[in-house]
């Protein structure tokens, strides 16, 4: 079965030591453990990556292609600004969930808006860890209707 | 245990009869047994009200203050003109998820923005009927956490 | 033959009584009176329907699905709130002729703009009752095409 | 001597029970009360309605003409949305007051339209229960003057 | 009886010819020839007149000044750029037609504004050639109400 | 008991003289005389100070600080353009009424918006000298929560 | 000495058939009678040109480069639409004038703004003929300082 | 015969000190100088006023009521800001030319708007000190209708 | 084969004399030679046109249809105000090329728009007489693709 | 050598009394008696000068002309509504320092922007009193630079 | 004789297998191959240069600076979003030619802005992979004009 | 004691060789070499960073979290369009000091705005190399209130 890419955008590493009222007091990598674990119970495969860097994270949407079934992503404030990652989306072909830990209508006006929601299957936002759980239950099913 | 309130908004009745390619096939009545058996598995009880009306919709909202312990709610048209929707669910403080079958960040520029957004816990769309799937999931997540 | 359906939206009941320089001096009921006129000399039959309420508009056009060949609308106000109108007449398939008895475009700024344009077959506006008997003209040719 | 209608828009029947740090802590009733009590100190009598419903808003606005002097209107939510309460006023010509029980100024942008206030005589916002008071003797005022 | 001018503006020579997914099978010379048969039947006369150039439709509506009763104008692109066409309408006091072939509101966001909309009686849009037949007989009432 | 300062922006001395469909027929002397008959009514002092010169409308509102329960302010045409004025009323801390004479949404755009409405308790417009009577019953309120 | 080069924009030659309200009740040939015995005085020579044609006013203003000292131009409607004039003033370098009879920041927001006005050395609005006579007389002073 | 009152706004008082490249090398002194010069020729009274207090300028236009029989302003800076300088000049009744010395429409965009043409007759831009006799001679000519 | 047509908008005809050190020092007439040498190099024959009248232009565009295999078209000024050229455009179905000498992106903000942007195939900008000559290789390709 | 000038804007006689949270609890005495030890450290002498009216304000700036070498400038809410202030400091030519105790960025929208910034050499914003001392600093190597 | 530098930005390594309906079926590796070919016709080097990095980008740029005589760039998605590619290019100094290989005015609304434009000396968009030929071609002749 | 940490963002590293009529002629090596000096006349340590890569100074930022007291960072480009580097600024809780070399409100509208002014203490722009200065020494002592 193909694998799921699971993508943490930039100060995500932060996690935990972060704006807790904002982001929860979870760490990424406790939230990785619970993606692995919830992975492991649907019977598929989980990569994940996290980077600052917007390049990186088009570069490992382009590496996604063909190998991956779908990707579960959390552009955090790239979000905002980022059409290269939307184009790379786009591109490759590979359906993809938009997370956000937040509910990012109930913060600035410039969050409101999302490069990556016109070219994502869908999106979960405002519900912590779970927006990603979540995210990757609908990945896993949006993977098995490609395959 | 507390159980939930599913809201579907104007024209959902409708549902597998219109626009097939933005809505899908199914009809209201089979999403809703797919909610009660997904409810049923989760051992909660799910209540499941449709009405074009928004006064109707506001007048459901105030009746589950108490009794319900989270909501999921697919506002349609309504999210994104409703005020008195908005201002019923931040009076009632009932845990409000926001569901759309489709991606409204596809579609006409005037479905970009919720008024629901900013008082529901979070926002769940693109997924077709697995929007309210998920946001059924969600929502007893929350209606645990409120209990 | 298929039956034509006219819809009156909100505070069209007091045609005649209300600022008669912007709308005529014509009751509702002589309207309707000429509206069924003009169907007989057409030998064609029509059904009017009057709300103050979005939702009982909306389920006025559901109900025509199937059995009315097109519609006419005035939706008064509604023209410019509701997302509610236009989705259920995108819903049914039926064609609608949208009239208003004022030209629009010579009124306040927030009346510029229709919610329901983007989804008639049509738009007449600014002739009076004229803008009804046009209409009503415009949807027998409709509903024989659709025929 | 004519009398004054007293028109509650949406949600403001869970006054009290409501985000009381906005909307103070006394219930409708007891407002209703307060305003009887007002109104029989002025010798005038006073006829009081809620509804979250903007259709049933348009009727009984609509009603009001020939048998009410003035209207005393807290639209809540609808203030923001409704051209067709915008045009009820207009239509029946009984003079309004605009009345709301918060600043709707230190709130949402979207709060800070009213569709009522080009239409009303005047506005009084930001006082609890008291912008009802000022605004029923204001009201009595102008139900004299149209005498 | 006074005469109808109908007046052709830009690239409306092409009709037929051109995008007849967006403007219909039909050639000017075949909608002419409808215009006339359908003035013959109502006993009026009718003169016709295209041009590609704003200036030349300006001079022609100022010509129509004493001699016709009304005018339907299509005024092609110059509806959404030219102040003149529309001063020259409002300079002349006869009362005009704005038609357009196509529902505008269904076309590109710079095509939904109209500077001739503020000066005309009332537009009609949207039903291909029965737009201009709809609109000759609108403007036949208006030159017997002038009369 | 603590006094009540009423504050009249520019061009108010001109009262009575200047456009009295707008602004009405009494001058400024008039209203200064109810106002404080209306005090001595209610067994309150009242100080009235007016000028054209915001600086000067500054001072005053800083000399409040301390002397002075509540203050009833039209802030006339500064309403839309001081900041200065709006801080000043921050900063002393004094509940403040803000009056109009006129409906200041029915006339020109520019007048929508007022910087004081953000920082007063509340705003009454539109009724003419009762603003500024209603606007004074307020204060006195006010002051006595202060006390 | 150089002459001097009047310029009427579309619909001017209307004036005094048209509007009286907003233009007056003088005719073209009556203010182009005062503008020749103005230039008499002055001992300047005039030439008058009015056309409807955006594209023959480009050509007028191009003819005059070398020949003429200075242009005094009331553009009409092609103010607020024609980048076309704009340019062809700023190419052949003639100091240019722009009149207008009305005052056009009181008339419909889009007569506001102004493309002349950029290219043009300044603006005289809303004197009526003066607007035209005190034009000239700016127009003579800039030739001689040109000369 | 009745006087013309002159007002210089705001930084005035530096003319031939200041920007010379905008304003030009002569002082305030030698312009009123000048309009003395001109005022004398035409046989009327002239009284000028300079100051850079807005509000001072709002006295100074309420005392020219009815005593004044036209207003030359040069608002300056409060051109773009002040609502009092224009509801003093609509207040006051006496017809008032707007000068500037400068073309602000080729200058910053928040020199493009001007709150007092509104209420002015007419606005005379771009031709330096020459902005000034032009306005007097429109001004005189105003006084003289109006006596 | 197929001609190019190459239409020349409004003030071209003004090049070398006009603004040189944004439109460079060469004539049109010396422009057209470079074209048609380099025409002539290519083998294909070359038309030019132009005018300074928006319907000249759209009757020329209009001409096109049929006879030539593609357009280079440098519509100057018409770029940012003209739907009736793009229009013509679209309505021939001849492969356009839109070309500027200036870069219109460093110039005035109305200039960063263009009409003709979303009819053409592509767009040259910036490069003096080469956008031309670069407009015309592209023109020659898309006939050959076209034939 | 040459002195430096400080200018307090309206309200900031209020330090220390009003809102510490936002502007610190530091009195403008204090303020000035940190500024005035500051400018003997450094051996320069520093007039300060504090005003709530925006004319006396450019007074003060027009004075400085000449006989300052720099000015530190807090214009306080005039930052936001005064040209008349900008125009001043653009016509003395004295290099001009902006300074504000808080960061405007992180208050509301209408102050994140400042009129004065176009003119001024620089600004510092955010740093309480310090904002003064560094302003200051500034101030003293521009009135060397300039001497 | 100096080289030529062509960057491609983010996502173009994708050409071929990405949306050919929109960027063509040529690969990157193709393109390259057609660039170098069309240099070695021109006797000049051409450096080609592809990454999905802002930074690597800004850091190519900043590198060509005395070795490269033009700079041919694709910017990608970064067109839209980056200023420091903008202020690279402009702070090297190299002239650069902006290309896209798809009309991007046809595309969504937030590409039809380039930050690169204001910098490029020109822009080629929509001839597919002959804007980089054409593109080439212009830049060896600025670099030509260059030496 | 804490170090405080320098960050130079995208093309800083050309300073001096790059536009020096907007950023001065000083090398960033000359003006690292006057920050030191300055750090250690105030006995604090300072490290210095640059980069092109928003990714990498996020990646910096972050790495400052615990071991520096402050933060100086001039963002360049990324001032205007990057979301990241102010959440990276907002996370790592180090109070940061915002500083322009250049006025940025005297440049390109788009530089207006800073993302990064919402997240810092504070911000100086304007004073060339002094605003790094001055900047190092607000975050000297913001370092030292932190300790």
């Amino acid at each position: 079965m193909k694998r799921i890419l699971v993508i943490h955008g930039p100060n995500l590493n932060l996690l935990g030591k972060r704006e807790p009222e904002i982001y929860g007091s979870l760490t990424l990598e406790e939230i990785n453990h619970m993606l692995k674990d919830a992975a492991d119970k649907a019977a598929v495969a989980v990569d994940i990556f996290q980077s600052n860097h917007e390049g990186a994270i088009v570069d490992a949407i382009q590496a996604a292609m063909g190998s991956f079934g779908a990707i579960v992503i959390n552009p955090g404030a790239y979000t905002h600004t980022s059409v290269a990652i939307r184009d790379a989306i786009a591109a490759v072909g590979v359906p993809t969930v938009e997370v956000h830990l937040s509910n990012i209508y109930k913060r600035e006006e410039f969050r409101h808006h999302s490069y990556i929601s016109g070219v994502a299957v869908g999106q979960i936002a405002g519900f912590g860890v779970d927006s990603y759980l979540l995210g990757l239950r609908a990945a896993i099913k949006l993977a098995k209707e490609e395959a």
